[in-house]
């Protein structure tokens, strides 16, 4: 059975239970605490060398870890991923862009705000910015569409609806996204998750 | 034809070129200025509005980003993605670290010193740990492997080598990762492409 090493505060780690939720696929949760430096411990760094969750072991023991990777691996084949090749570089465009302009940002300023308890004028002023820049991004391109790509959901939806839904968390407005909200709202109804807000 | 608009100081653009250059796809290269501010004015931002270098338009004209997005796009099925499930699941693996943990320390802090001329005092002292961690990973992992998945050079060493090859630009030492050392001139033989240092 597959196993995943994860934080329940974690929207990276979230991601790869909505999939597995939704392939119906089971699995096991090990809660590993970042904020106890869990993954900072011989026997973690020994499954992950790079000390992040979320990392699955699966079925045959084999590890794996970067939430995007793990989605992936887990998804193929499936209609979380499109079928066109030209849709499923999209899909993989939107992942790298949320590591990467996402994630950093969205994900960052909850963490320090809602975790680490930062009042505004401890935290970088840039992120506010930067955020505003990200979320604008995403309701530019929601406008003309339900879902990022292919006309369905993929994993595109999935990575990125899991900051994205917790963005009050980081002091972020999502109603001043007005497609961004309602994209959040018809991917958590489609996941069965419950709204947050 | 494939056209690549990007910027020649960028290795996430070069990342494209390599991939191009090894499977011989024909491209034309249009040079786009991050430092001049190119990727923010209104033609750039209809190709993508996220801002971004690289951005391709594919033959087709459609366009697509995100650098590793698009390697993976032009190698798809090719020997540079491996055909084994659990290998190309690591190569993801490698390649979305690559984006969060890996570029956002080895390629910000060579920007900062080699283009924008900071000195050690002026970047975050941060930087240089996280580098060490970043590059002592890498070194771990090669120790018992010549390349970084799959027994065979893939999308994940030319990604990484796109910046780990200029790392002495941001101030970090290749000589004190032997393995390293060693793997960068392994994968720029195999690209063709000169040394650097």
């Amino acid at each position: 059975m597959l196993t995943i090493y994860g934080d329940s505060i974690s929207g990276n780690c979230h991601k790869v239970r909505f999939v597995a939720d939704r392939l119906g696929i089971p699995y096991r949760w090990i809660e590993i605490s970042v904020l106890k430096a869990e993954t900072r411990t011989a026997d973690f760094l020994a499954m992950n060398p790079a000390g992040q969750v979320p990392t699955v072991r699966l079925a045959d023991g084999r590890f794996l870890s970067q939430s995007n990777a793990i989605m992936l691996h887990l998804a193929e084949g499936s209609a979380l991923v499109p079928a066109d090749a030209y849709q499923r570089a999209l899909m993989n465009q939107w992942l790298f862009w949320e590591q990467y302009s996402h994630e950093t940002v969205i994900a960052v300023r909850r963490f320090h705000k809602h975790y680490l308890g930062k009042s505004d004028d401890e935290m970088d002023p840039a992120l506010l910015e930067k955020g505003a820049r990200v979320l604008g991004v995403m309701d530019g391109h929601l406008a003309a569409r339900d879902y990022f790509t292919g006309g369905a959901l993929s994993l595109a939806d999935i990575a990125l609806v899991a900051y994205t839904r917790l963005a009050h968390e980081g002091g972020f407005r999502l109603a001043d996204y007005p497609h961004v909200a309602a994209w959040v709202a018809r991917v958590e109804k489609y996941l069965g998750i419950a709204a947050t807000r």
